[in-house]
């Protein structure tokens, strides 16, 4: 299989995974009869049984993107061919990450709020790619959440993360999800631990 | 409409969405060819439309469970009738609460591990379900999580939380996330605040 056959199957599945997503939404939010729910959930197991008939054990591996960069597309907060990812897009700057964000509405906590859990999922991610950004590596350790705001779904935001410290084999990143106009609705610090085999 | 009936549409909606959890769980291993990506995708537009004919703005609203308590169905975390949910199940003990948790390959973020924002998005739903199961309400404003282990998906695994102590509109809880012989994977802290206009 060449290079670019191996591409255009992992576009076709990071195109399933959007579909998937918009399958998603509409069931979160569908307000149709009860035949036609008993009808479509019948026709998704004939889809899901047909995408078994092959399957992997783990989800996708690590791929090269085209820019270089390593990326997972099976991660469940990043990847492309994960349909419970957003998926969240990172960009990496000079001094930190961002990544713009529309949550949805099946992201509900509180009422037309988003929760809480999926804002404290998001930061874990970012604050953990900030460290790696600086060209440092650790998993976390403890990662601290201050609730602001509430978290509208359907709106822009921005999530941004920066390291902030190292000292030996800890490493702090800050980082928080706010409106367009910089008010601030969630914090995040976070304490990254090398491990010593890689020390 | 009678109560039996909506019922029975409830669980029509619970069912379509626990078949779309099984489709997430099958595009995120699936190993088939490209043809059957793109043909099943088409078919999952098709469904996706069909579902659209008639949609909420928000998702499924509180409703009161056959045992008196209330649900929220569209939950990120808990709903039944939102595919993005595990579903949790919490389970409300005098001293505190606890979920049976199995989470799954799509909740990767390391390597065969879960993505540690997840765990921090159960533990975060079970603090605040913990302050409640104490008679107290409150807005999570803190929560600190301490990674401990990496934790697992595909096995059986046991969430638990307790409210602590509380001071004036302040209260703090504790919960884990830990094998089922007790070894403690994640930790979490958090700190709720009543809001003033509740006091």
């Amino acid at each position: 299989m060449t290079l670019e056959v191996a591409d255009s199957r992992l576009a076709a599945l990071c195109g399933l995974s959007q579909q998937t997503r918009d399958l998603m939404d509409a069931v979160a939010l569908t307000d149709v009869g009860e035949d036609e729910l008993l009808d479509i959930t019948t026709r998704l197991a004939d889809l899901t049984t047909r995408l078994q008939a092959k399957s992997r054990t783990s989800p996708q591996p690590f791929e090269i993107a085209p820019d270089g960069t390593l990326r997972h597309l099976g991660n469940a907060v990043t990847g492309g061919a994960n349909p419970y990812a957003l998926p969240l897009v990172v960009d990496r700057h000079d001094n930190g990450v961002s990544a713009d964000v529309v949550f949805r509405p099946l992201h509900e906590g509180p009422p037309a709020g988003v929760h809480g859990g999926i804002s404290a999922m998001i930061l874990d991610h970012l604050l953990g790619q900030a460290v790696a950004n600086a060209g440092l590596a650790g998993m976390t350790g403890t990662l601290t959440l201050r609730y602001r705001r509430p978290v509208p779904y359907g709106r822009p935001l921005v999530a941004t993360a920066e390291h902030t410290t190292s000292e030996g084999r800890k490493t702090w990143a800050e980082g928080r999800i706010a409106l367009p106009d910089g008010t601030v609705l969630v914090e995040a610090t976070g304490l990254f631990i090398t491990p010593t085999h890689w020390a």
